[in-house]
C-alpha cells in the first residue's frame, strides 16, 4: 500500500518551512506543500490553529503525527527516515549526533535572531513597505559579524559545523543566510569571511537547497 | 573502573547552568560544578574559550565529549543515560520524544527570548545597578502574556507540555520561570492562569528542581 505523502502547511518563503522542505529533499521522502496565505491570515485561522496553536508557519503532518517548530520537524523526518536519502543528515552515531544537536541550537540561539531581523528589515520591509528600523539594524549586524567571526575560527577547523560532514546544524543555516546573500546589500558578512564563505559556497550549491530556492520562485 | 563524574562549567545560578544540572539529577547521573566566575569574565579566557567558543556558560565535559548549549547538553545526557534515573526525560518511543523536541523548540525559540528579557531586567538589572528599560519590558511582558494564554490552552488538554508525562520540555521552562515567580513582582503571568498555575506549582515541586534551587542559594 502506497504511504500518503507527508504535508507541510506554508509558503516556500517562508524560512521556516524552507527548512523543513530542504530536509525533506535530503532525506528523500515524498511531501505535498499545502498553501498557506499569510496576507489573507489563513495561519491564525481555527483550523489552522488547531495544528499550530501559536499561528505560526510550518505546520507538519504524516500519517503518524502533527507537528510544529522547524527544527524539531527536522529532527523527527531524519529519525524516522534514517535510512532514506542522506544518512549523515543528522548524525550516524551518538556523538555526531550530539555534535549536530549543538550546532543546531547555536543556529536557532545565537545565529537566527539577529539574522532573521536583518533578512524581515532588509529583505521584506521594503517589499511591504514598512519603514526601516536603522538602530535595530546596525544593533543585529553587529552581533551578526561577531558570532560569524566565531564560525570563521571553527569553520577553520572542520569541513562543515558540526565536524567533516554536512548535517542538519549546516541545512538550518540555509533559509536565513540565503536571504541574506541574495536579497540583501550585505553579502560581504558570509563573503568576507575565508571559512565561511567556502563553507557557504558548499553548503549553498547543494541540490536540495537548488530545489527548495526553485520553489521559492514559483510562488 | 569507577568513570569520573561530568563536569559542568558555570554557576548554578545561571539559567542555562541550571537547566543542565536539572536534568543530570533527574537522569541520576553524577557531576561536579565547576566555577566560572562572570564577575571576573573568566568565561571570556582562551581556556574557556576552548571549550565554549561562544564565551557563555554553561559548557559540558565527560569522558566522552565536550559540549555547549544547554538544550543540546540535556538531549546528550538523556540518550546516553537513557536507562538511568527518570527515564521518560526525553520519552519512551519516537513519537514521544518529537512531541518533547517540539515543545523544547517553542521553550527556547518562544519562551526564552521574552522570560530571559524580564528576568535580566526585572531580576538582575537592580542588583546590578542597571537602569530598567521600561519599555522592552513591557513589549516582553506582552509577548509572554500572549504565549501563556496559548500554554494554558494547551495544559487544559494534557498533563504537561508534551503529553500526560513530565518531559525535558516541561524542565527546560523552571530557570526562568523560577526567577519570574520568585525573584520578579510578575508572578501572576503563572499564577493568574489556571492550567499554568497547575503546571508551574507541579514541575517546580519536583525533587531535582528543589535540588537545583538549593544549589542557587549555596552560590
Amino acid at each position: 500500500m502506497a504511504i500518503a505523502p507527508a504535508k507541510v502547511y506554508g509558503p516556500a518563503f517562508s524560512t521556516a518551512v524552507s527548512r523543513v522542505l530542504a530536509c525533506l529533499i535530503e532525506k528523500d521522502v515524498q511531501f505535498e506543500l499545502i498553501p498557506v496565505n499569510m496576507a489573507k491570515a489563513e495561519h491564525k485561522k481555527p483550523d489552522y490553529l488547531k495544528i499550530q496553536p501559536f499561528g505560526q508557519v510550518p505546520a507538519f503532518q504524516d500519517e503518524s503525527t502533527s507537528l510544529f517548530e522547524s527544527r524539531a520537524i527536522c529532527r523527527y523526518i531524519c529519525e524516522k527516515h534514517h535510512d532514506k536519502g542522506y544518512n549523515g543528515l543528522y548524525g550516524t552515531n551518538p556523538l555526531a549526533k550530539a555534535s549536530i544537536d549543538q550546532w543546531l541550537e547555536a543556529e536557532g540561539q545565537s545565529f537566527n535572531p539577529p539574522s532573521s531581523v536583518l533578512v524581515f528589515q532588509l529583505a521584506f520591509a521594503p517589499r511591504m513597505k514598512i519603514k526601516q528600523d536603522e538602530k535595530l539594524i546596525r544593533q543585529n549586524e553587529d552581533k551578526l559579524s561577531k558570532l560569524l567571526d566565531i564560525y570563521d575560527k571553527r569553520l577553520g577547523e572542520s569541513r562543515f559545523l558540526a565536524g567533516e560532514d554536512f548535517s542538519l546544524a549546516d541545512l538550518s543555516h540555509l533559509p536565513n543566510a540565503h536571504y541574506l546573500v541574495n536579497a540583501t546589500d550585505r553579502k560581504e558578512l558570509f563573503t568576507s569571511r575565508k571559512n565561511v564563505e567556502r563553507w557557504w559556497s558548499e553548503i549553498s550549491n547543494r541540490d536540495s537547497w537548488n530545489k527548495v530556492v526553485d520553489m521559492q520562485k514559483q510562488k
